[in-house]
């Protein structure tokens, strides 16, 4: 991170902003207006996953740098301040958002405390970093223009659409679970059909319901069964122990959680005519969070002024923005992923989809 | 085993038999006939597999040295051997029927090369115990009037019916195969149903046709998906891989036979028709065994004569008499498991079940 850092603000200083690195770790450039005035953020993360891509955060950092070099020098009425947020993902802490948390004031001082796999805390890594997470108080936006973020789509729905861009209208929410469906474990050669428990049975007739789900509900349900173990997982013994992930995604929260109250029930009538038990858990239920409706609005006509078709489309990740909406106006442009692929070395960006962004960026700041 | 070895050693000893361990590591206690003939084997194994109970297995060699007790001294026309099998579940080098094979002459040398997960061989185990590995074709039996094993059910079928004993007529054959469905990995958020290449919801899919498939073949088919892995495995990541184990099992080797080809099949066309792939790797094909339809019949009279109803079944696991039936004439006695619980703590057996299993046994030695 200390490397990124370095070479941003390189290119920061080149651009005519002076740079600075707040208690959260997130890199900040101010390109100062005409006059002091509420400035327009414009940022995403510098972190990413393990075994990730290239343009995953970074590539929204690097444009905000590169849409103030277009405007070589010249001052607009309000100032610039592009933000590379410390971390996003939560790869290592499990706790996302930590920078645009931090700028929103919405960082849980107890967060601080949360530990990695080897014992260090938020707090010491932020200090062994060289900064002072008491510090983290004044890293807070004062009263803002608004927020802006360009991003990889990291989903297939643009490249199928056949559009470079799109305003993002909506960051879905999301609900997960957990599920353990409890048989009861056996021998596999002298224990018939009839007598039988089995929980990975039971399980798997369950997934087939998940993956039926979007099929019951109003377009735009994503249902998912990611992580999936069976115990105790020998070949000849019957499972007694099923235990299963749900991450349920919809723009629309009452219709989110519908699906997972059909989910759940589902999972309880199978476990239940199969004499099994399960246990439902659920883990987070994050609201939708709508981009500003103006301020979509303008990102739409500047793509179209730039000469592309503007889709609209909900995001199935969550975002930075996601965390400033309720701060500030928030607006986000998405950049097609060819072959929707992500998180992955093969997630790229066409350089053509890039230069557009930028002609949309640099409209935007005129709508501005 | 050796605390074992020396406890049975004594209660042979007190029936009047001669005792000795081969080079595979088989307890034998020698009970003379009144002249040299060929002997009555009877037998089980010493071992069981981690956290079993107390009786699959070493309750067969009990019951073995309580019928010569009961004998009272008295010699019969043949000399009978009791046998405590040093081998038959596996559990440390993976090769089952270790001890049975040095009887009946099958065993591979091979297999001494066999290395635990510490990377001690079988050989190098056998010279640990005090024995030395190459007098184990010496263990082979010569001429043998038979073998017969005591043994409970460790399935749910004789207490089904409300009886304590069955005449075993045949072990079932067995097929294990491993089946990997292949798909791709991606965000659980970002992407829509029909961009998916879900390799847990194919799975899911034909698990549930595994389920099935005993409804859709002739009466006693097991199939059994007892092992499951799904990678990489979060709760947001649409699953790329799911691997399988797959355990069918029938008395007849053409409908098992029949079973694996249709759910390999079946495997195939889900794949298909969801643009994933799916391998299908065979990795046992074990033919089914009958016991001696003669010697069956003297145990069903003999189970008769002894007061209950005789009744007749396969049995669903492998047993030691299965390694020894191609060699002499074999003949198995299933005692009914309460619960039907086997390989687990609560493992149990009634008292007058073993009774009633001792009384069939004397039986039987007359018919003999």
């Amino acid at each position: 991170m200390h490397q990124v850092h370095a070479q941003l603000r390189t290119w920061m200083e080149q651009a005519g902003m002076s740079v600075s690195i707040d208690a959260a770790g997130n890199l900040r450039g101010r390109y100062a207006g005409i006059a002091p005035a509420p400035p327009l953020y414009i940022g995403s993360h510098l972190d990413t996953v393990p075994h990730a891509g290239a343009f995953d955060g970074v590539l929204g950092v690097v444009l905000g740098i590169a849409l103030v070099e277009c405007l070589e020098q010249r001052r607009l009425k309000f100032p610039i301040e592009v933000l590379g947020f410390s971390d996003e993902e939560g790869a290592r802490f499990g706790t996302a958002f930590l920078g645009s948390r931090a700028l929103a004031g919405s960082l849980d001082p107890a967060t601080l405390e949360t530990c990695d796999a080897d014992g260090v805390s938020i707090a010491e890594a932020i200090r062994a970093f060289g900064l002072d997470p008491a510090g983290i108080p004044e890293a807070r936006a004062g009263e803002a223009a608004g927020y802006l973020e360009f991003h990889i789509e990291q989903g297939p729905l643009l490249e199928s659409l056949g559009g470079p861009l799109a305003a993002v209208e909506k960051i879905v929410g999301q609900s997960r679970l957990e599920f353990v469906f409890e048989g009861h474990a056996n021998h596999a050669g002298t224990t018939p059909l009839q007598f039988r428990r089995d929980a990975l049975a039971a399980a798997a007739e369950w997934i087939v319901a998940v993956e039926a789900e979007p099929a019951m509900a109003p377009v735009g349900l994503v249902a998912t069964v990611g992580r999936f173990e069976v115990a105790p997982g020998a070949a000849n013994v019957i499972p007694a122990t099923a235990r299963a992930s749900l991450d349920v995604r919809h723009p629309d929260d009452d219709v989110r959680h519908e699906a997972v109250r059909r989910l759940s029930d589902g999972a309880r009538q199978i476990a239940a005519r199969r004499s099994l038990s399960v246990s439902v858990r659920p883990q987070m239920d994050q609201p939708a969070v709508a981009m500003d409706p103006g301020w979509t609005e303008k990102l739409e006509h500047s793509i179209t002024a730039a000469g592309f078709r503007a889709h609209r489309m909900s995001s199935g990740a969550g975002h930075d923005a996601m965390i400033l909406a309720p701060q500030m106006p928030a607006a986000m442009l998405f950049l097609r992923s060819p072959g929707g692929i992500s998180h992955h070395p093969d997630e790229t960006v066409l350089p053509e989809d890039v230069a557009a962004a930028l002609a949309v960026g640099l409209r935007f700041l005129e709508e501005l």
